[in-house]
Parts: structure tokens; C-alpha cells; sequence
């Protein structure tokens, strides 16, 4: 088992993203991380069901990260094998017109899940924070006050009964070069390519320090960040699902109770 | 390869569910099925990811059939092991009052795939013709003019991109007992288990009927119903799988051109 906990920032803690790992193998194996993996998925698809039955929580999962950080691949990888009618996936793209006609939140909050159910959200409203700030698509001054938002938006959600857990995907800036070189050469992937990346790319330390100001200002309690070394995909994964398998597990769920006696119903 | 064109409902044609097979396995057995299987799904994951690249088509899955016929199964069978980020489910239960405040096919066109998307319907507009036929949910007059609307309706899906296929998980009225008796016994599914269920048993003939006329009136080229044997259940799922690749394949989708040349792009 990974100690979790070492990957979770600490409330109000300042983080240095440049001294964080990007790449780990926790002292295991892929073969055997792969085999955890299966009983962990296994596990994270009884207790969604068993979320359902009891309906009183719902599991809200962020995924951040730099392009080509593994966002889709962990969502194939860990997400996949849940049930796909407990399970949804919103990725949030650049805001549409009707969306900027509203508040940062506004378009996040209609896609919150309902209880009983797993969303994982591909990126989210800390773009808000982080493309918006590297951008400046927004005034500083209303940007630095959607720190506070967020938490509170995000205290509301644990308060009435969405368990939120979030993750950044860390990689080094050769990772993603790497990456990206290998979406060119490979002619079916070619498509997932676009120039305006390499836009984004050289603005890598601005995006590291919006996203450092992030983990600093909205790690809670209530709605934890994990930093995820992200390179070595195998861990990347394992280390996701156990997050996924503790916080499920930390609701202490029970099946309902049945408002009918199972063995006096008869079925003609 | 089974034969999936003597599943499918010709247009117009007078159906009589009794007469159909409810029990099939088309000469397979549960074994070389799952292998089959297998190999399909893979098939299914790819031709998904093609469709996003392409960005021409969607796809819609509707799924029909009593309680107990195996809708859940087959999403988790079918659908689960493609890209969950591709791949949404939506349950339908009873309307809302906001949605009652609507017509019948406004809850339902909001919720059809974006391009690039597959959107299964467990459940679908079809209820408005099934339990509110059965139930007289609404005057017949209405209820008789509907299937001309959703027969415009899924016209216009398909004249703007979005591929459709339904399947009607046929059953008959004992295995629907072993299967509702099964949830009672397992402590796990009781809570599964509804008994106002019952009640809508004893209508078994009148949702028939209703099934049969919307085979008839609502069986087009453009939109087609598949009734599938559901009893064996990987006789079901491999059914399924088949008429969804048939439908992707018939999509003659194409990566789209690059608006860059891979070969001269620099990373730096």
C-alpha cells in the first residue's frame, strides 16, 4: 500500500511544484502495481453501487494537470471500470458564450454529481484560476478573490453531502515534450495534436506558479489535493484508485433499510 | 458472426412478441461468445475515439425492456469497457414537475451526445408511449400522436449527424420472476428490489401490446429497433456489440485532415 497521505498538501501549506516528484515507483513494480490495481478497481465499483443504495453522498473527482499530463489515460485507466451508469466524465473546455454570460461557477455547479453517483471532472473551475491568471482573461483583482469562492462553493458541496477529492497530474516539462513528440509520430494520434499547445507550453513557469497559489490557497479539509507524480503511469494509477478506495471508505455507507420483509413477498 | 439483420424490426411490419425468442444462443456457447465478445468491444473503444477525431457523428443507444430484462447488465457489459470520457449513460426515472411542464421530448433532446459522443438511454421517450399508454398517463388522443413525433424527432437526429439504434431486451413473464425472485434472496440486492414492481407485472399483457405497436410504428431505416433474445445474457451482449459496430463501421468515418504539416513541428 502507498502512504497516501505524503501526496496530500497540507492546509495553507506553501508548495514548491519544482521540488515535488514527477516521477515514482513507491518501491513497487508494474506488474504487481497492475495486480493491486485490479482489486482496487474492483473495490471502488462495489462501493459506488453501494453509495447508490444508500443515497446520501456522491463523489466528486477533479482532474488537473499540464497538457499531455495523463488526464484522459488515468480517466480510461481508473474510471473505466466502474459502471458506466454510476460513473460520468465532464470535460470542461474554453467557456461558451451562455456560460461567460455567468458567474465562474455558474456552468461547474449544473454538473456536480447527484447521490449515489461518481463525477470526474477533466479539468474544472480552477482553469478559472489557472488559464484565466496566465491569460489574464480576467481582472486580478476578481481573480484573487475566486480563491475564497471556490472553498466556500466547495465546503457547500461536502455540506450537503458531496465528498470531493481532487488531483493534479505532475510531470516535468521533458515529460511533456516527450509526450507531445509522440502524438506527432504516431499517425492515429496526430489529431489530438494542436500548435496552439506549444503556445501554452512556454508559458510552463507562470502555469506552475498559478497552479503552486492554488494548492496553496484551496487545500481544505473538506476537499483535499493530491500531487500525483504522473510519469510513471502504473503508479500514477494506483496512487489515484487508493485515494479513490480511502474516501469511499471513510463514508462508512450501509445498505438501506428495506421498507418491506424480502421473504414475504411472493411473485405470482 | 451472428446474423443481426433477423433481430432487426422491419418498417411497417405487424410484430407479435410471443412469437419471438426470448432464449437464443445462435449456435454459440458461452465461452467462444465472451471471446467474441472481447474483440468487439475493443472494436467499439476505437471506433469511438475515431468518431470524436472525425467530429461528424454521435451516436445514440436506446434501451428498452420490462424490469428485471437486463438493462443494467448490458450497460456494464457493453458500454463499460469503452472510454468513460466517450461514453454517457442516461437513466430515465419518472419526469420531474419541470419536465412534465414540458413536452415529452424536451427532457430527452437535451440529453442527445454532442458529436464525437455515444449517449446510452436506459429507458427513453419510448416510456411516453409504454407506461403512459399502460398507465394513462396522458389521453390516448395525445399518446396516439406521439409516435409520429418521435419518429420526426429521430429523423432529425439522424439528418444532423446522430447515428441512432434501439434494442428492446425481450423476456418472457417466468424469467422475469426468477429474476426479481433473485434480488429478494441476495442481501446485497434487496435494496434493488421495489414492490410496487409487482403491480406493474400484472400488467405484463398491456405493456406488451404497447411494445408491439411501438415496434410497428416507430421501427424506421434511419432509427432501427433490434429485438434481442435476453435470457442468455452473453448472447445479449454479444448482440448488442455486434449491431454496434455494424453501426459505426456503416458510419465510413475518416480522421480528419491535420491543418499542420507533423513532420516540421519543433518542441521545445
Amino acid at each position: 500500500m502507498i502512504d497516501v497521505s505524503s501526496y496530500c498538501v497540507k492546509p495553507g501549506s506553501v508548495v514548491n511544484l519544482n521540488k515535488m516528484p514527477t516521477c515514482q515507483g513507491g518501491g513497487l513494480n508494474k506488474v504487481s502495481a497492475r495486480k493491486k490495481l485490479l482489486l482496487l478497481l474492483k473495490r471502488i465499483d462495489q462501493l459506488q453501487e453501494l453509495m447508490y443504495a444508500e443515497g446520501k453522498h456522491a463523489l466528486l473527482v477533479v482532474l488537473q494537470g499540464m497538457d499531455a499530463a495523463g488526464k484522459d489515460s488515468t480517466i480510461r485507466n481508473v474510471f473505466g471500470p466502474v459502471n458506466p451508469q454510476g460513473c460520468g466524465v465532464v470535460s470542461f473546455k474554453a467557456p461558451t458564450g451562455e456560460e461567460l454570460g455567468h458567474d465562474f461557477l455558474w456552468r461547474v455547479h449544473a454538473r456536480t454529481p447527484a447521490r449515489g453517483m461518481i463525477t470526474v471532472f477533466n479539468r474544472s473551475h480552477y482553469e478559472d484560476v489557472l488559464i484565466a491568471r496566465v491569460k489574464k482573461l480576467a481582472p486580478l483583482t476578481q481573480i484573487r478573490k475566486r480563491y475564497a469562492h471556490i472553498n466556500a462553493f466547495e465546503k457547500l458541496l461536502h455540506d450537503e453531502g458531496t465528498v470531493m477529492v481532487k488531483f493534479f497530474l505532475h510531470i516535468s516539462k521533458d515529460y511533456q515534450k516527450a509526450r507531445l513528440q509522440r502524438r506527432l509520430d504516431r499517425v492515429e494520434k496526430q489529431w489530438k495534436f494542436n500548435p496552439q499547445d506549444l503556445a501554452e507550453r512556454q508559458r510552463w513557469p507562470q502555469y506552475q506558479k498559478a497552479m503552486e497559489l492554488v494548492l496553496r490557497q484551496c487545500a481544505t479539509d473538506v476537499a483535499p489535493w493530491y500531487v500525483v507524480p504522473a510519469e510513471k503511469r502504473w503508479f500514477r494509477d494506483l496512487l489515484v484508485a487508493q485515494v479513490l478506495v480511502q474516501t469511499l471508505e471513510g463514508m462508512k455507507m450501509r445498505y438501506p433499510r428495506l421498507g418491506f420483509d424480502p421473504g414475504k413477498m411472493v411473485i405470482e
